[in-house]
């Protein structure tokens, strides 16, 4: 196969649109970028179906991606040899590692995520920033749980910068949208989930806290927090102690440790 | 005094250097900029000095900004009125909020970091993301932390990113630095205090890890974790769980579940 070497290239100019969001609310793909993350979405137990990898040889120097990317191509997947420039050109980084991938993530519907018993699901209401939001699913993936339920104005997972901060768990955890709070509390008691609020203002320290599984850990966006509605109809609302001047912690921080505690079964039931 | 309106200005040329570290490193100075990191370097229990204050008016819209910067001028700082041009010039934003200050942090000498009996320090090896050190620093205020010991090569705290990662409690935690790991251990065993590593491949996990006090907890840099040398000379190695596919967590969470877990001293005494 011939390299491409030119930035003009057609197919190329496609892949560069996938930094916008509408490109990929329209076309149901992204771009990833980087070792992990290509890794992560070329896995068999992933939830994402890799259409091409675009590999600049000269920057990659990683034996395992480029045996992975062999492997790929065995298995008939489109390989792109380009140029550095043309790496470059599509790439969010100063420094490129020389592989992507053009990848079709799955789309889960809530009512799909499967809740086993003790389950933890995360709902993220209004998160902003897509690298707290990367770095979100990234715990949820190493803590074991359930999934991720985005409602209303939630940034884009499938964001260059979510994908990066989850390390490509973006495409092993489950994530599901939600328009409203109202659909959430629906779904919730639907299945009958232990909805679990966060608040500075809240009575039960975390320490204190029951848990009831399934649960699920509900988060607000950086600056205002849960919307009103949630906090009041939630079933447990939990205040992260908080012993400092500033007092408050970062979200990711802040969705880390509630995570950490609800994983915490043995402690909890 | 007359309002600033050349980027040319010398004060302002002195300014915008202090984005460089090295500049940062040979005045003792540093760059603050936005409303909750300049007020926290303007209080009163504070451990910086603020010696300049930098204002554009038409961008200041906080009124408790507002009050702080003519109580300040009042209490003899020194304040600059400057035109938007002129504090885009050394803002570090896309939107600049118009209020920044120069201002000399206090240097720590880790024997000045007062220690209680239970104290819990965080000690840095390597952090190279100013960004996750700014927010492992607002986890140590949130979590009554005693404060934190940079050693080797870990960035700067006082870098605009990590300042603003802190939320400006980058001028209430105590900071000290250490050259290299012998002068921390050095440290900990002549104060008596139990040094605890985390490792993915320690034999004890966080839930059942019993922290004595004063301790201090051990964090490498992002992708190296920490030198073999201090988890084989440490008290206590601990391993927080893992339960997903990537498996790792960012090195602001890790530390932020390490924090939570040391804070809990009445489960732990």
């Amino acid at each position: 196969m011939d390299k491409i070497t030119s930035t003009q290239n057609e197919t190329i100019k496609d892949i560069r649109k996938l930094s916008r969001r509408r490109r990929r609310r329209t076309t149901g793909l992204c771009l990833v970028e980087g070792i992990h993350p290509v890794l992560r979405a070329l896995a068999p137990d992933g939830q994402a179906e890799v259409q091409v990898l675009v590999v600049c040889p000269e920057q990659l120097q990683s034996e395992i991606a480029r045996q992975a990317v062999a492997e790929a191509a065995e298995r008939g997947t489109r390989v792109l040899d380009v140029s550095a420039d043309v790496f470059s050109s599509i790439s969010g980084r100063d420094n490129p590692i020389g592989i992507a991938a053009v990848a079709k993530p799955r789309r889960w519907a809530v009512e799909d995520i499967p809740l086993g018993e003790n389950a933890v699901l995360t709902v993220l209401c209004g998160t902003k920033n897509p690298g707290n939001l990367g770095t979100i699913i990234r715990t949820i993936d190493a803590t074991g749980g359930a999934g991720a339920i985005l409602v209303g104005q939630t940034t884009d997972p499938f964001d260059p910068t979510a994908i990066r901060a989850s390390m490509g768990t973006v495409f092993s955890v489950p994530i599901a949208r939600l328009e409203s709070a109202p659909e959430l509390l629906h779904y919730g008691r639907s299945r009958g989930i232990c909805l679990v609020t966060t608040s500075a203002r809240a009575e039960t320290d975390l320490a204190q806290a029951r848990f009831r599984y399934p649960c699920a850990v509900l988060l607000g966006s950086e600056n205002e927090g849960l919307p009103e509605e949630l906090l009041t109809e939630g079933d447990l609302q939990v205040r992260i102690p908080m012993r400092g001047r500033a007092s408050s912690l970062n979200l990711a921080v802040a969705a880390g440790i509630m995570l950490h505690e609800a994983a915490k079964l043995p402690n909890n039931e």
